[in-house]
């Protein structure tokens, strides 16, 4: 079995996105927020088959875990009760498409986080989610869309969540969303970025000591942390943390979102295949084909074929250690 | 021969880092800057026989291009004023180490860099220390410190500089200094989230149409962007970029501050080695032993020794691509 850990719903009906155009408008507006459109499940199940469903068939993929579309969550637009909206509207998109398709997809959410605000209605969102069957969600370290002006993954400030996300048993993928700062290209300087800030939030404190239980995966490869594991390892012992085995990585995963074999021979050589996650972004930030391999960038199974893995830890990278780390997933599967 | 091109003066002497403090101080109080202390070539001598010449002998190189720490540049702190007597301050440092010992270390300047402050006080500066024999400078990126608010560097806010650099034939290494955000760990992601951060202003632009002639050197290992060179590559033709290597890699290259073999051997296989410097950061961001090699983390020849290489590859890197990058370096060695 082959388990996406990293799909977006980056196709979704284009009547969804522009109800979120029309509530922004109405709120700087300061007018009533519009009615959701009604959308039929023949338009969901078109914008998935040509897409996400055709590819990972193609590919041969089983499962996505399946969120809203990273770059338009759009923290840092409106306020908590805007975001709590499309938060809703969003994630109710996702349960439809799990619901047409359930032996494919599986619902990770959205948060309605919001620069400054508590996290209560995100905690809320959670526990209604994980009603409708989702098994994690996708928490924003810089609701401010570039800014970043959150405190650190560390900070009390988040431990309401995280109190959540232990008692649910469900994990976070660390995911901004667009960039709202003209220095940072989205998908090429702020995901990545983030991925890189937030693993040295946790280096630099112990998040963990205190939740044990909590998991979080780091996407896009880790950012640039695998390729500097010795930078990582090396500030772990200036800082006076442990070692980054224990002090970390029985609770941080990577996903194999890095588009090239040389990429994906480092991540699986440098980490190991305990705390790695197959996913691909896809449908996503690259999109085109490798003129140098004549593949889609982003069809990453390809480098996870090519390194030089044994059978079982190809299997933990596909699947096994996806079930370890979303095990409401495992339960829902009956494993 | 062996040249790091990335080596700042951590070491300078207390007094000199003290002047640093009153004058921040008088500046907030509103009173008048206070005079630069007398600083010996004695403890010029000490603070760096005991520390990167020492090493640097250890470790086998034979010069080193050598700038004021970075993590103290602190253009976010005061104003213009302030960091231009800062800036020549440290810069005059550097001379001072260079006249002491001039076959092992060539100067490279900070400049008076300040959030939303025109840069001819970095021109001026420049134009300076290269009519003393500096054969770069370090560029910030974001002087703000952690909070980007500068233009991305293809913006015309930077042309001025660049058309400075341009007749003077000097390159600039493109280098944040501390980070004032909470949520940035300076060496731990401000500094590498720069180098990614960069590298992708540059492939979303045209710089090096307007400016063929300028180069840029992205140090620690170019961030992200050797490990993600897949994304990148996805990137620029998503963008209707050209291919990286006529696009960017005639103008811009990485060192080799990458804290382990895997890295090293992930640089020098995806980038090449035209576009690799030498550099070891040296004394600075890790400062440790590694337990798995008993040898230092920022001990960067041990990589490079150890990476699959032709020997006139490693020539590149060691010393010819310096050379070529930094054209009044070669002149001063009759090269």
């Amino acid at each position: 079995m082959i388990i996406d850990c990293h799909g977006h719903y980056t196709t979704a009906p284009q009547a969804h996105s522009d109800w979120r155009h029309d509530q922004l408008t109405a709120f700087l507006a300061g007018t009533g927020t519009p009615h959701y459109p009604s959308i039929s499940d023949e338009e969901i199940r078109d914008s998935v088959e040509s897409h996400q469903l055709r590819l990972l068939r193609e590919r041969g993929s089983d499962m996505t875990i399946f969120s809203p579309r990273a770059s338009v969550m759009g923290h840092h637009e409106g306020d908590v009760a805007t975001s709590t909206a499309w938060s809703r509207a969003s994630n109710d998109l996702i349960a439809r498409v799990v619901d047409l398709f359930p032996n494919v997809f599986v619902g990770v959410c959205q948060l309605p986080q919001s620069p400054g605000a508590s996290l209560d209605a995100a905690i809320t969102e959670l526990r209604r989610c994980v009603d409708m069957g989702f098994v994690g969600l996708n928490l924003n370290p810089d609701p401010s869309g570039g800014h970043w002006t959150s405190p650190p993954l560390t900070d009390p400030y988040w431990f309401p969540l995280y109190e959540a996300m232990v008692e649910l048993d469900v994990p976070a993928m660390v995911h901004v969303s667009a960039s709202s700062n003209p220095a940072f290209h989205a998908t090429g300087a702020h995901y990545l970025n983030a991925d890189t800030t937030a693993f040295m939030q946790l280096l630099a404190g112990d998040l963990f000591g205190t939740f044990p239980g909590l998991r979080l995966v780091i996407p896009h490869g880790g950012g640039a942390v695998p390729y500097h594991w010795g930078r990582y390892r090396g500030l772990a012992d200036m800082l006076g943390k442990p070692p980054l085995d224990t002090h970390l990585m029985r609770n941080v995963f990577f996903d194999t979102c890095v588009y090239h074999q040389a990429g994906i021979d480092l991540l699986v050589k440098v980490i190991g295949t305990d705390n790695i996650l197959f996913g691909s972004e896809m449908v996503g930030a690259v999109r085109g084909i490798d003129p140098t391999t004549g593949h889609h960038f982003d069809d990453t199974r390809r480098y996870v074929e090519g390194a030089d893995l044994a059978p079982a830890q190809r299997e933990q990278i596909y699947a096994a250690n996806a079930l370890r780390v979303y095990p409401r997933l495992a339960a829902q599967l009956g494993l």
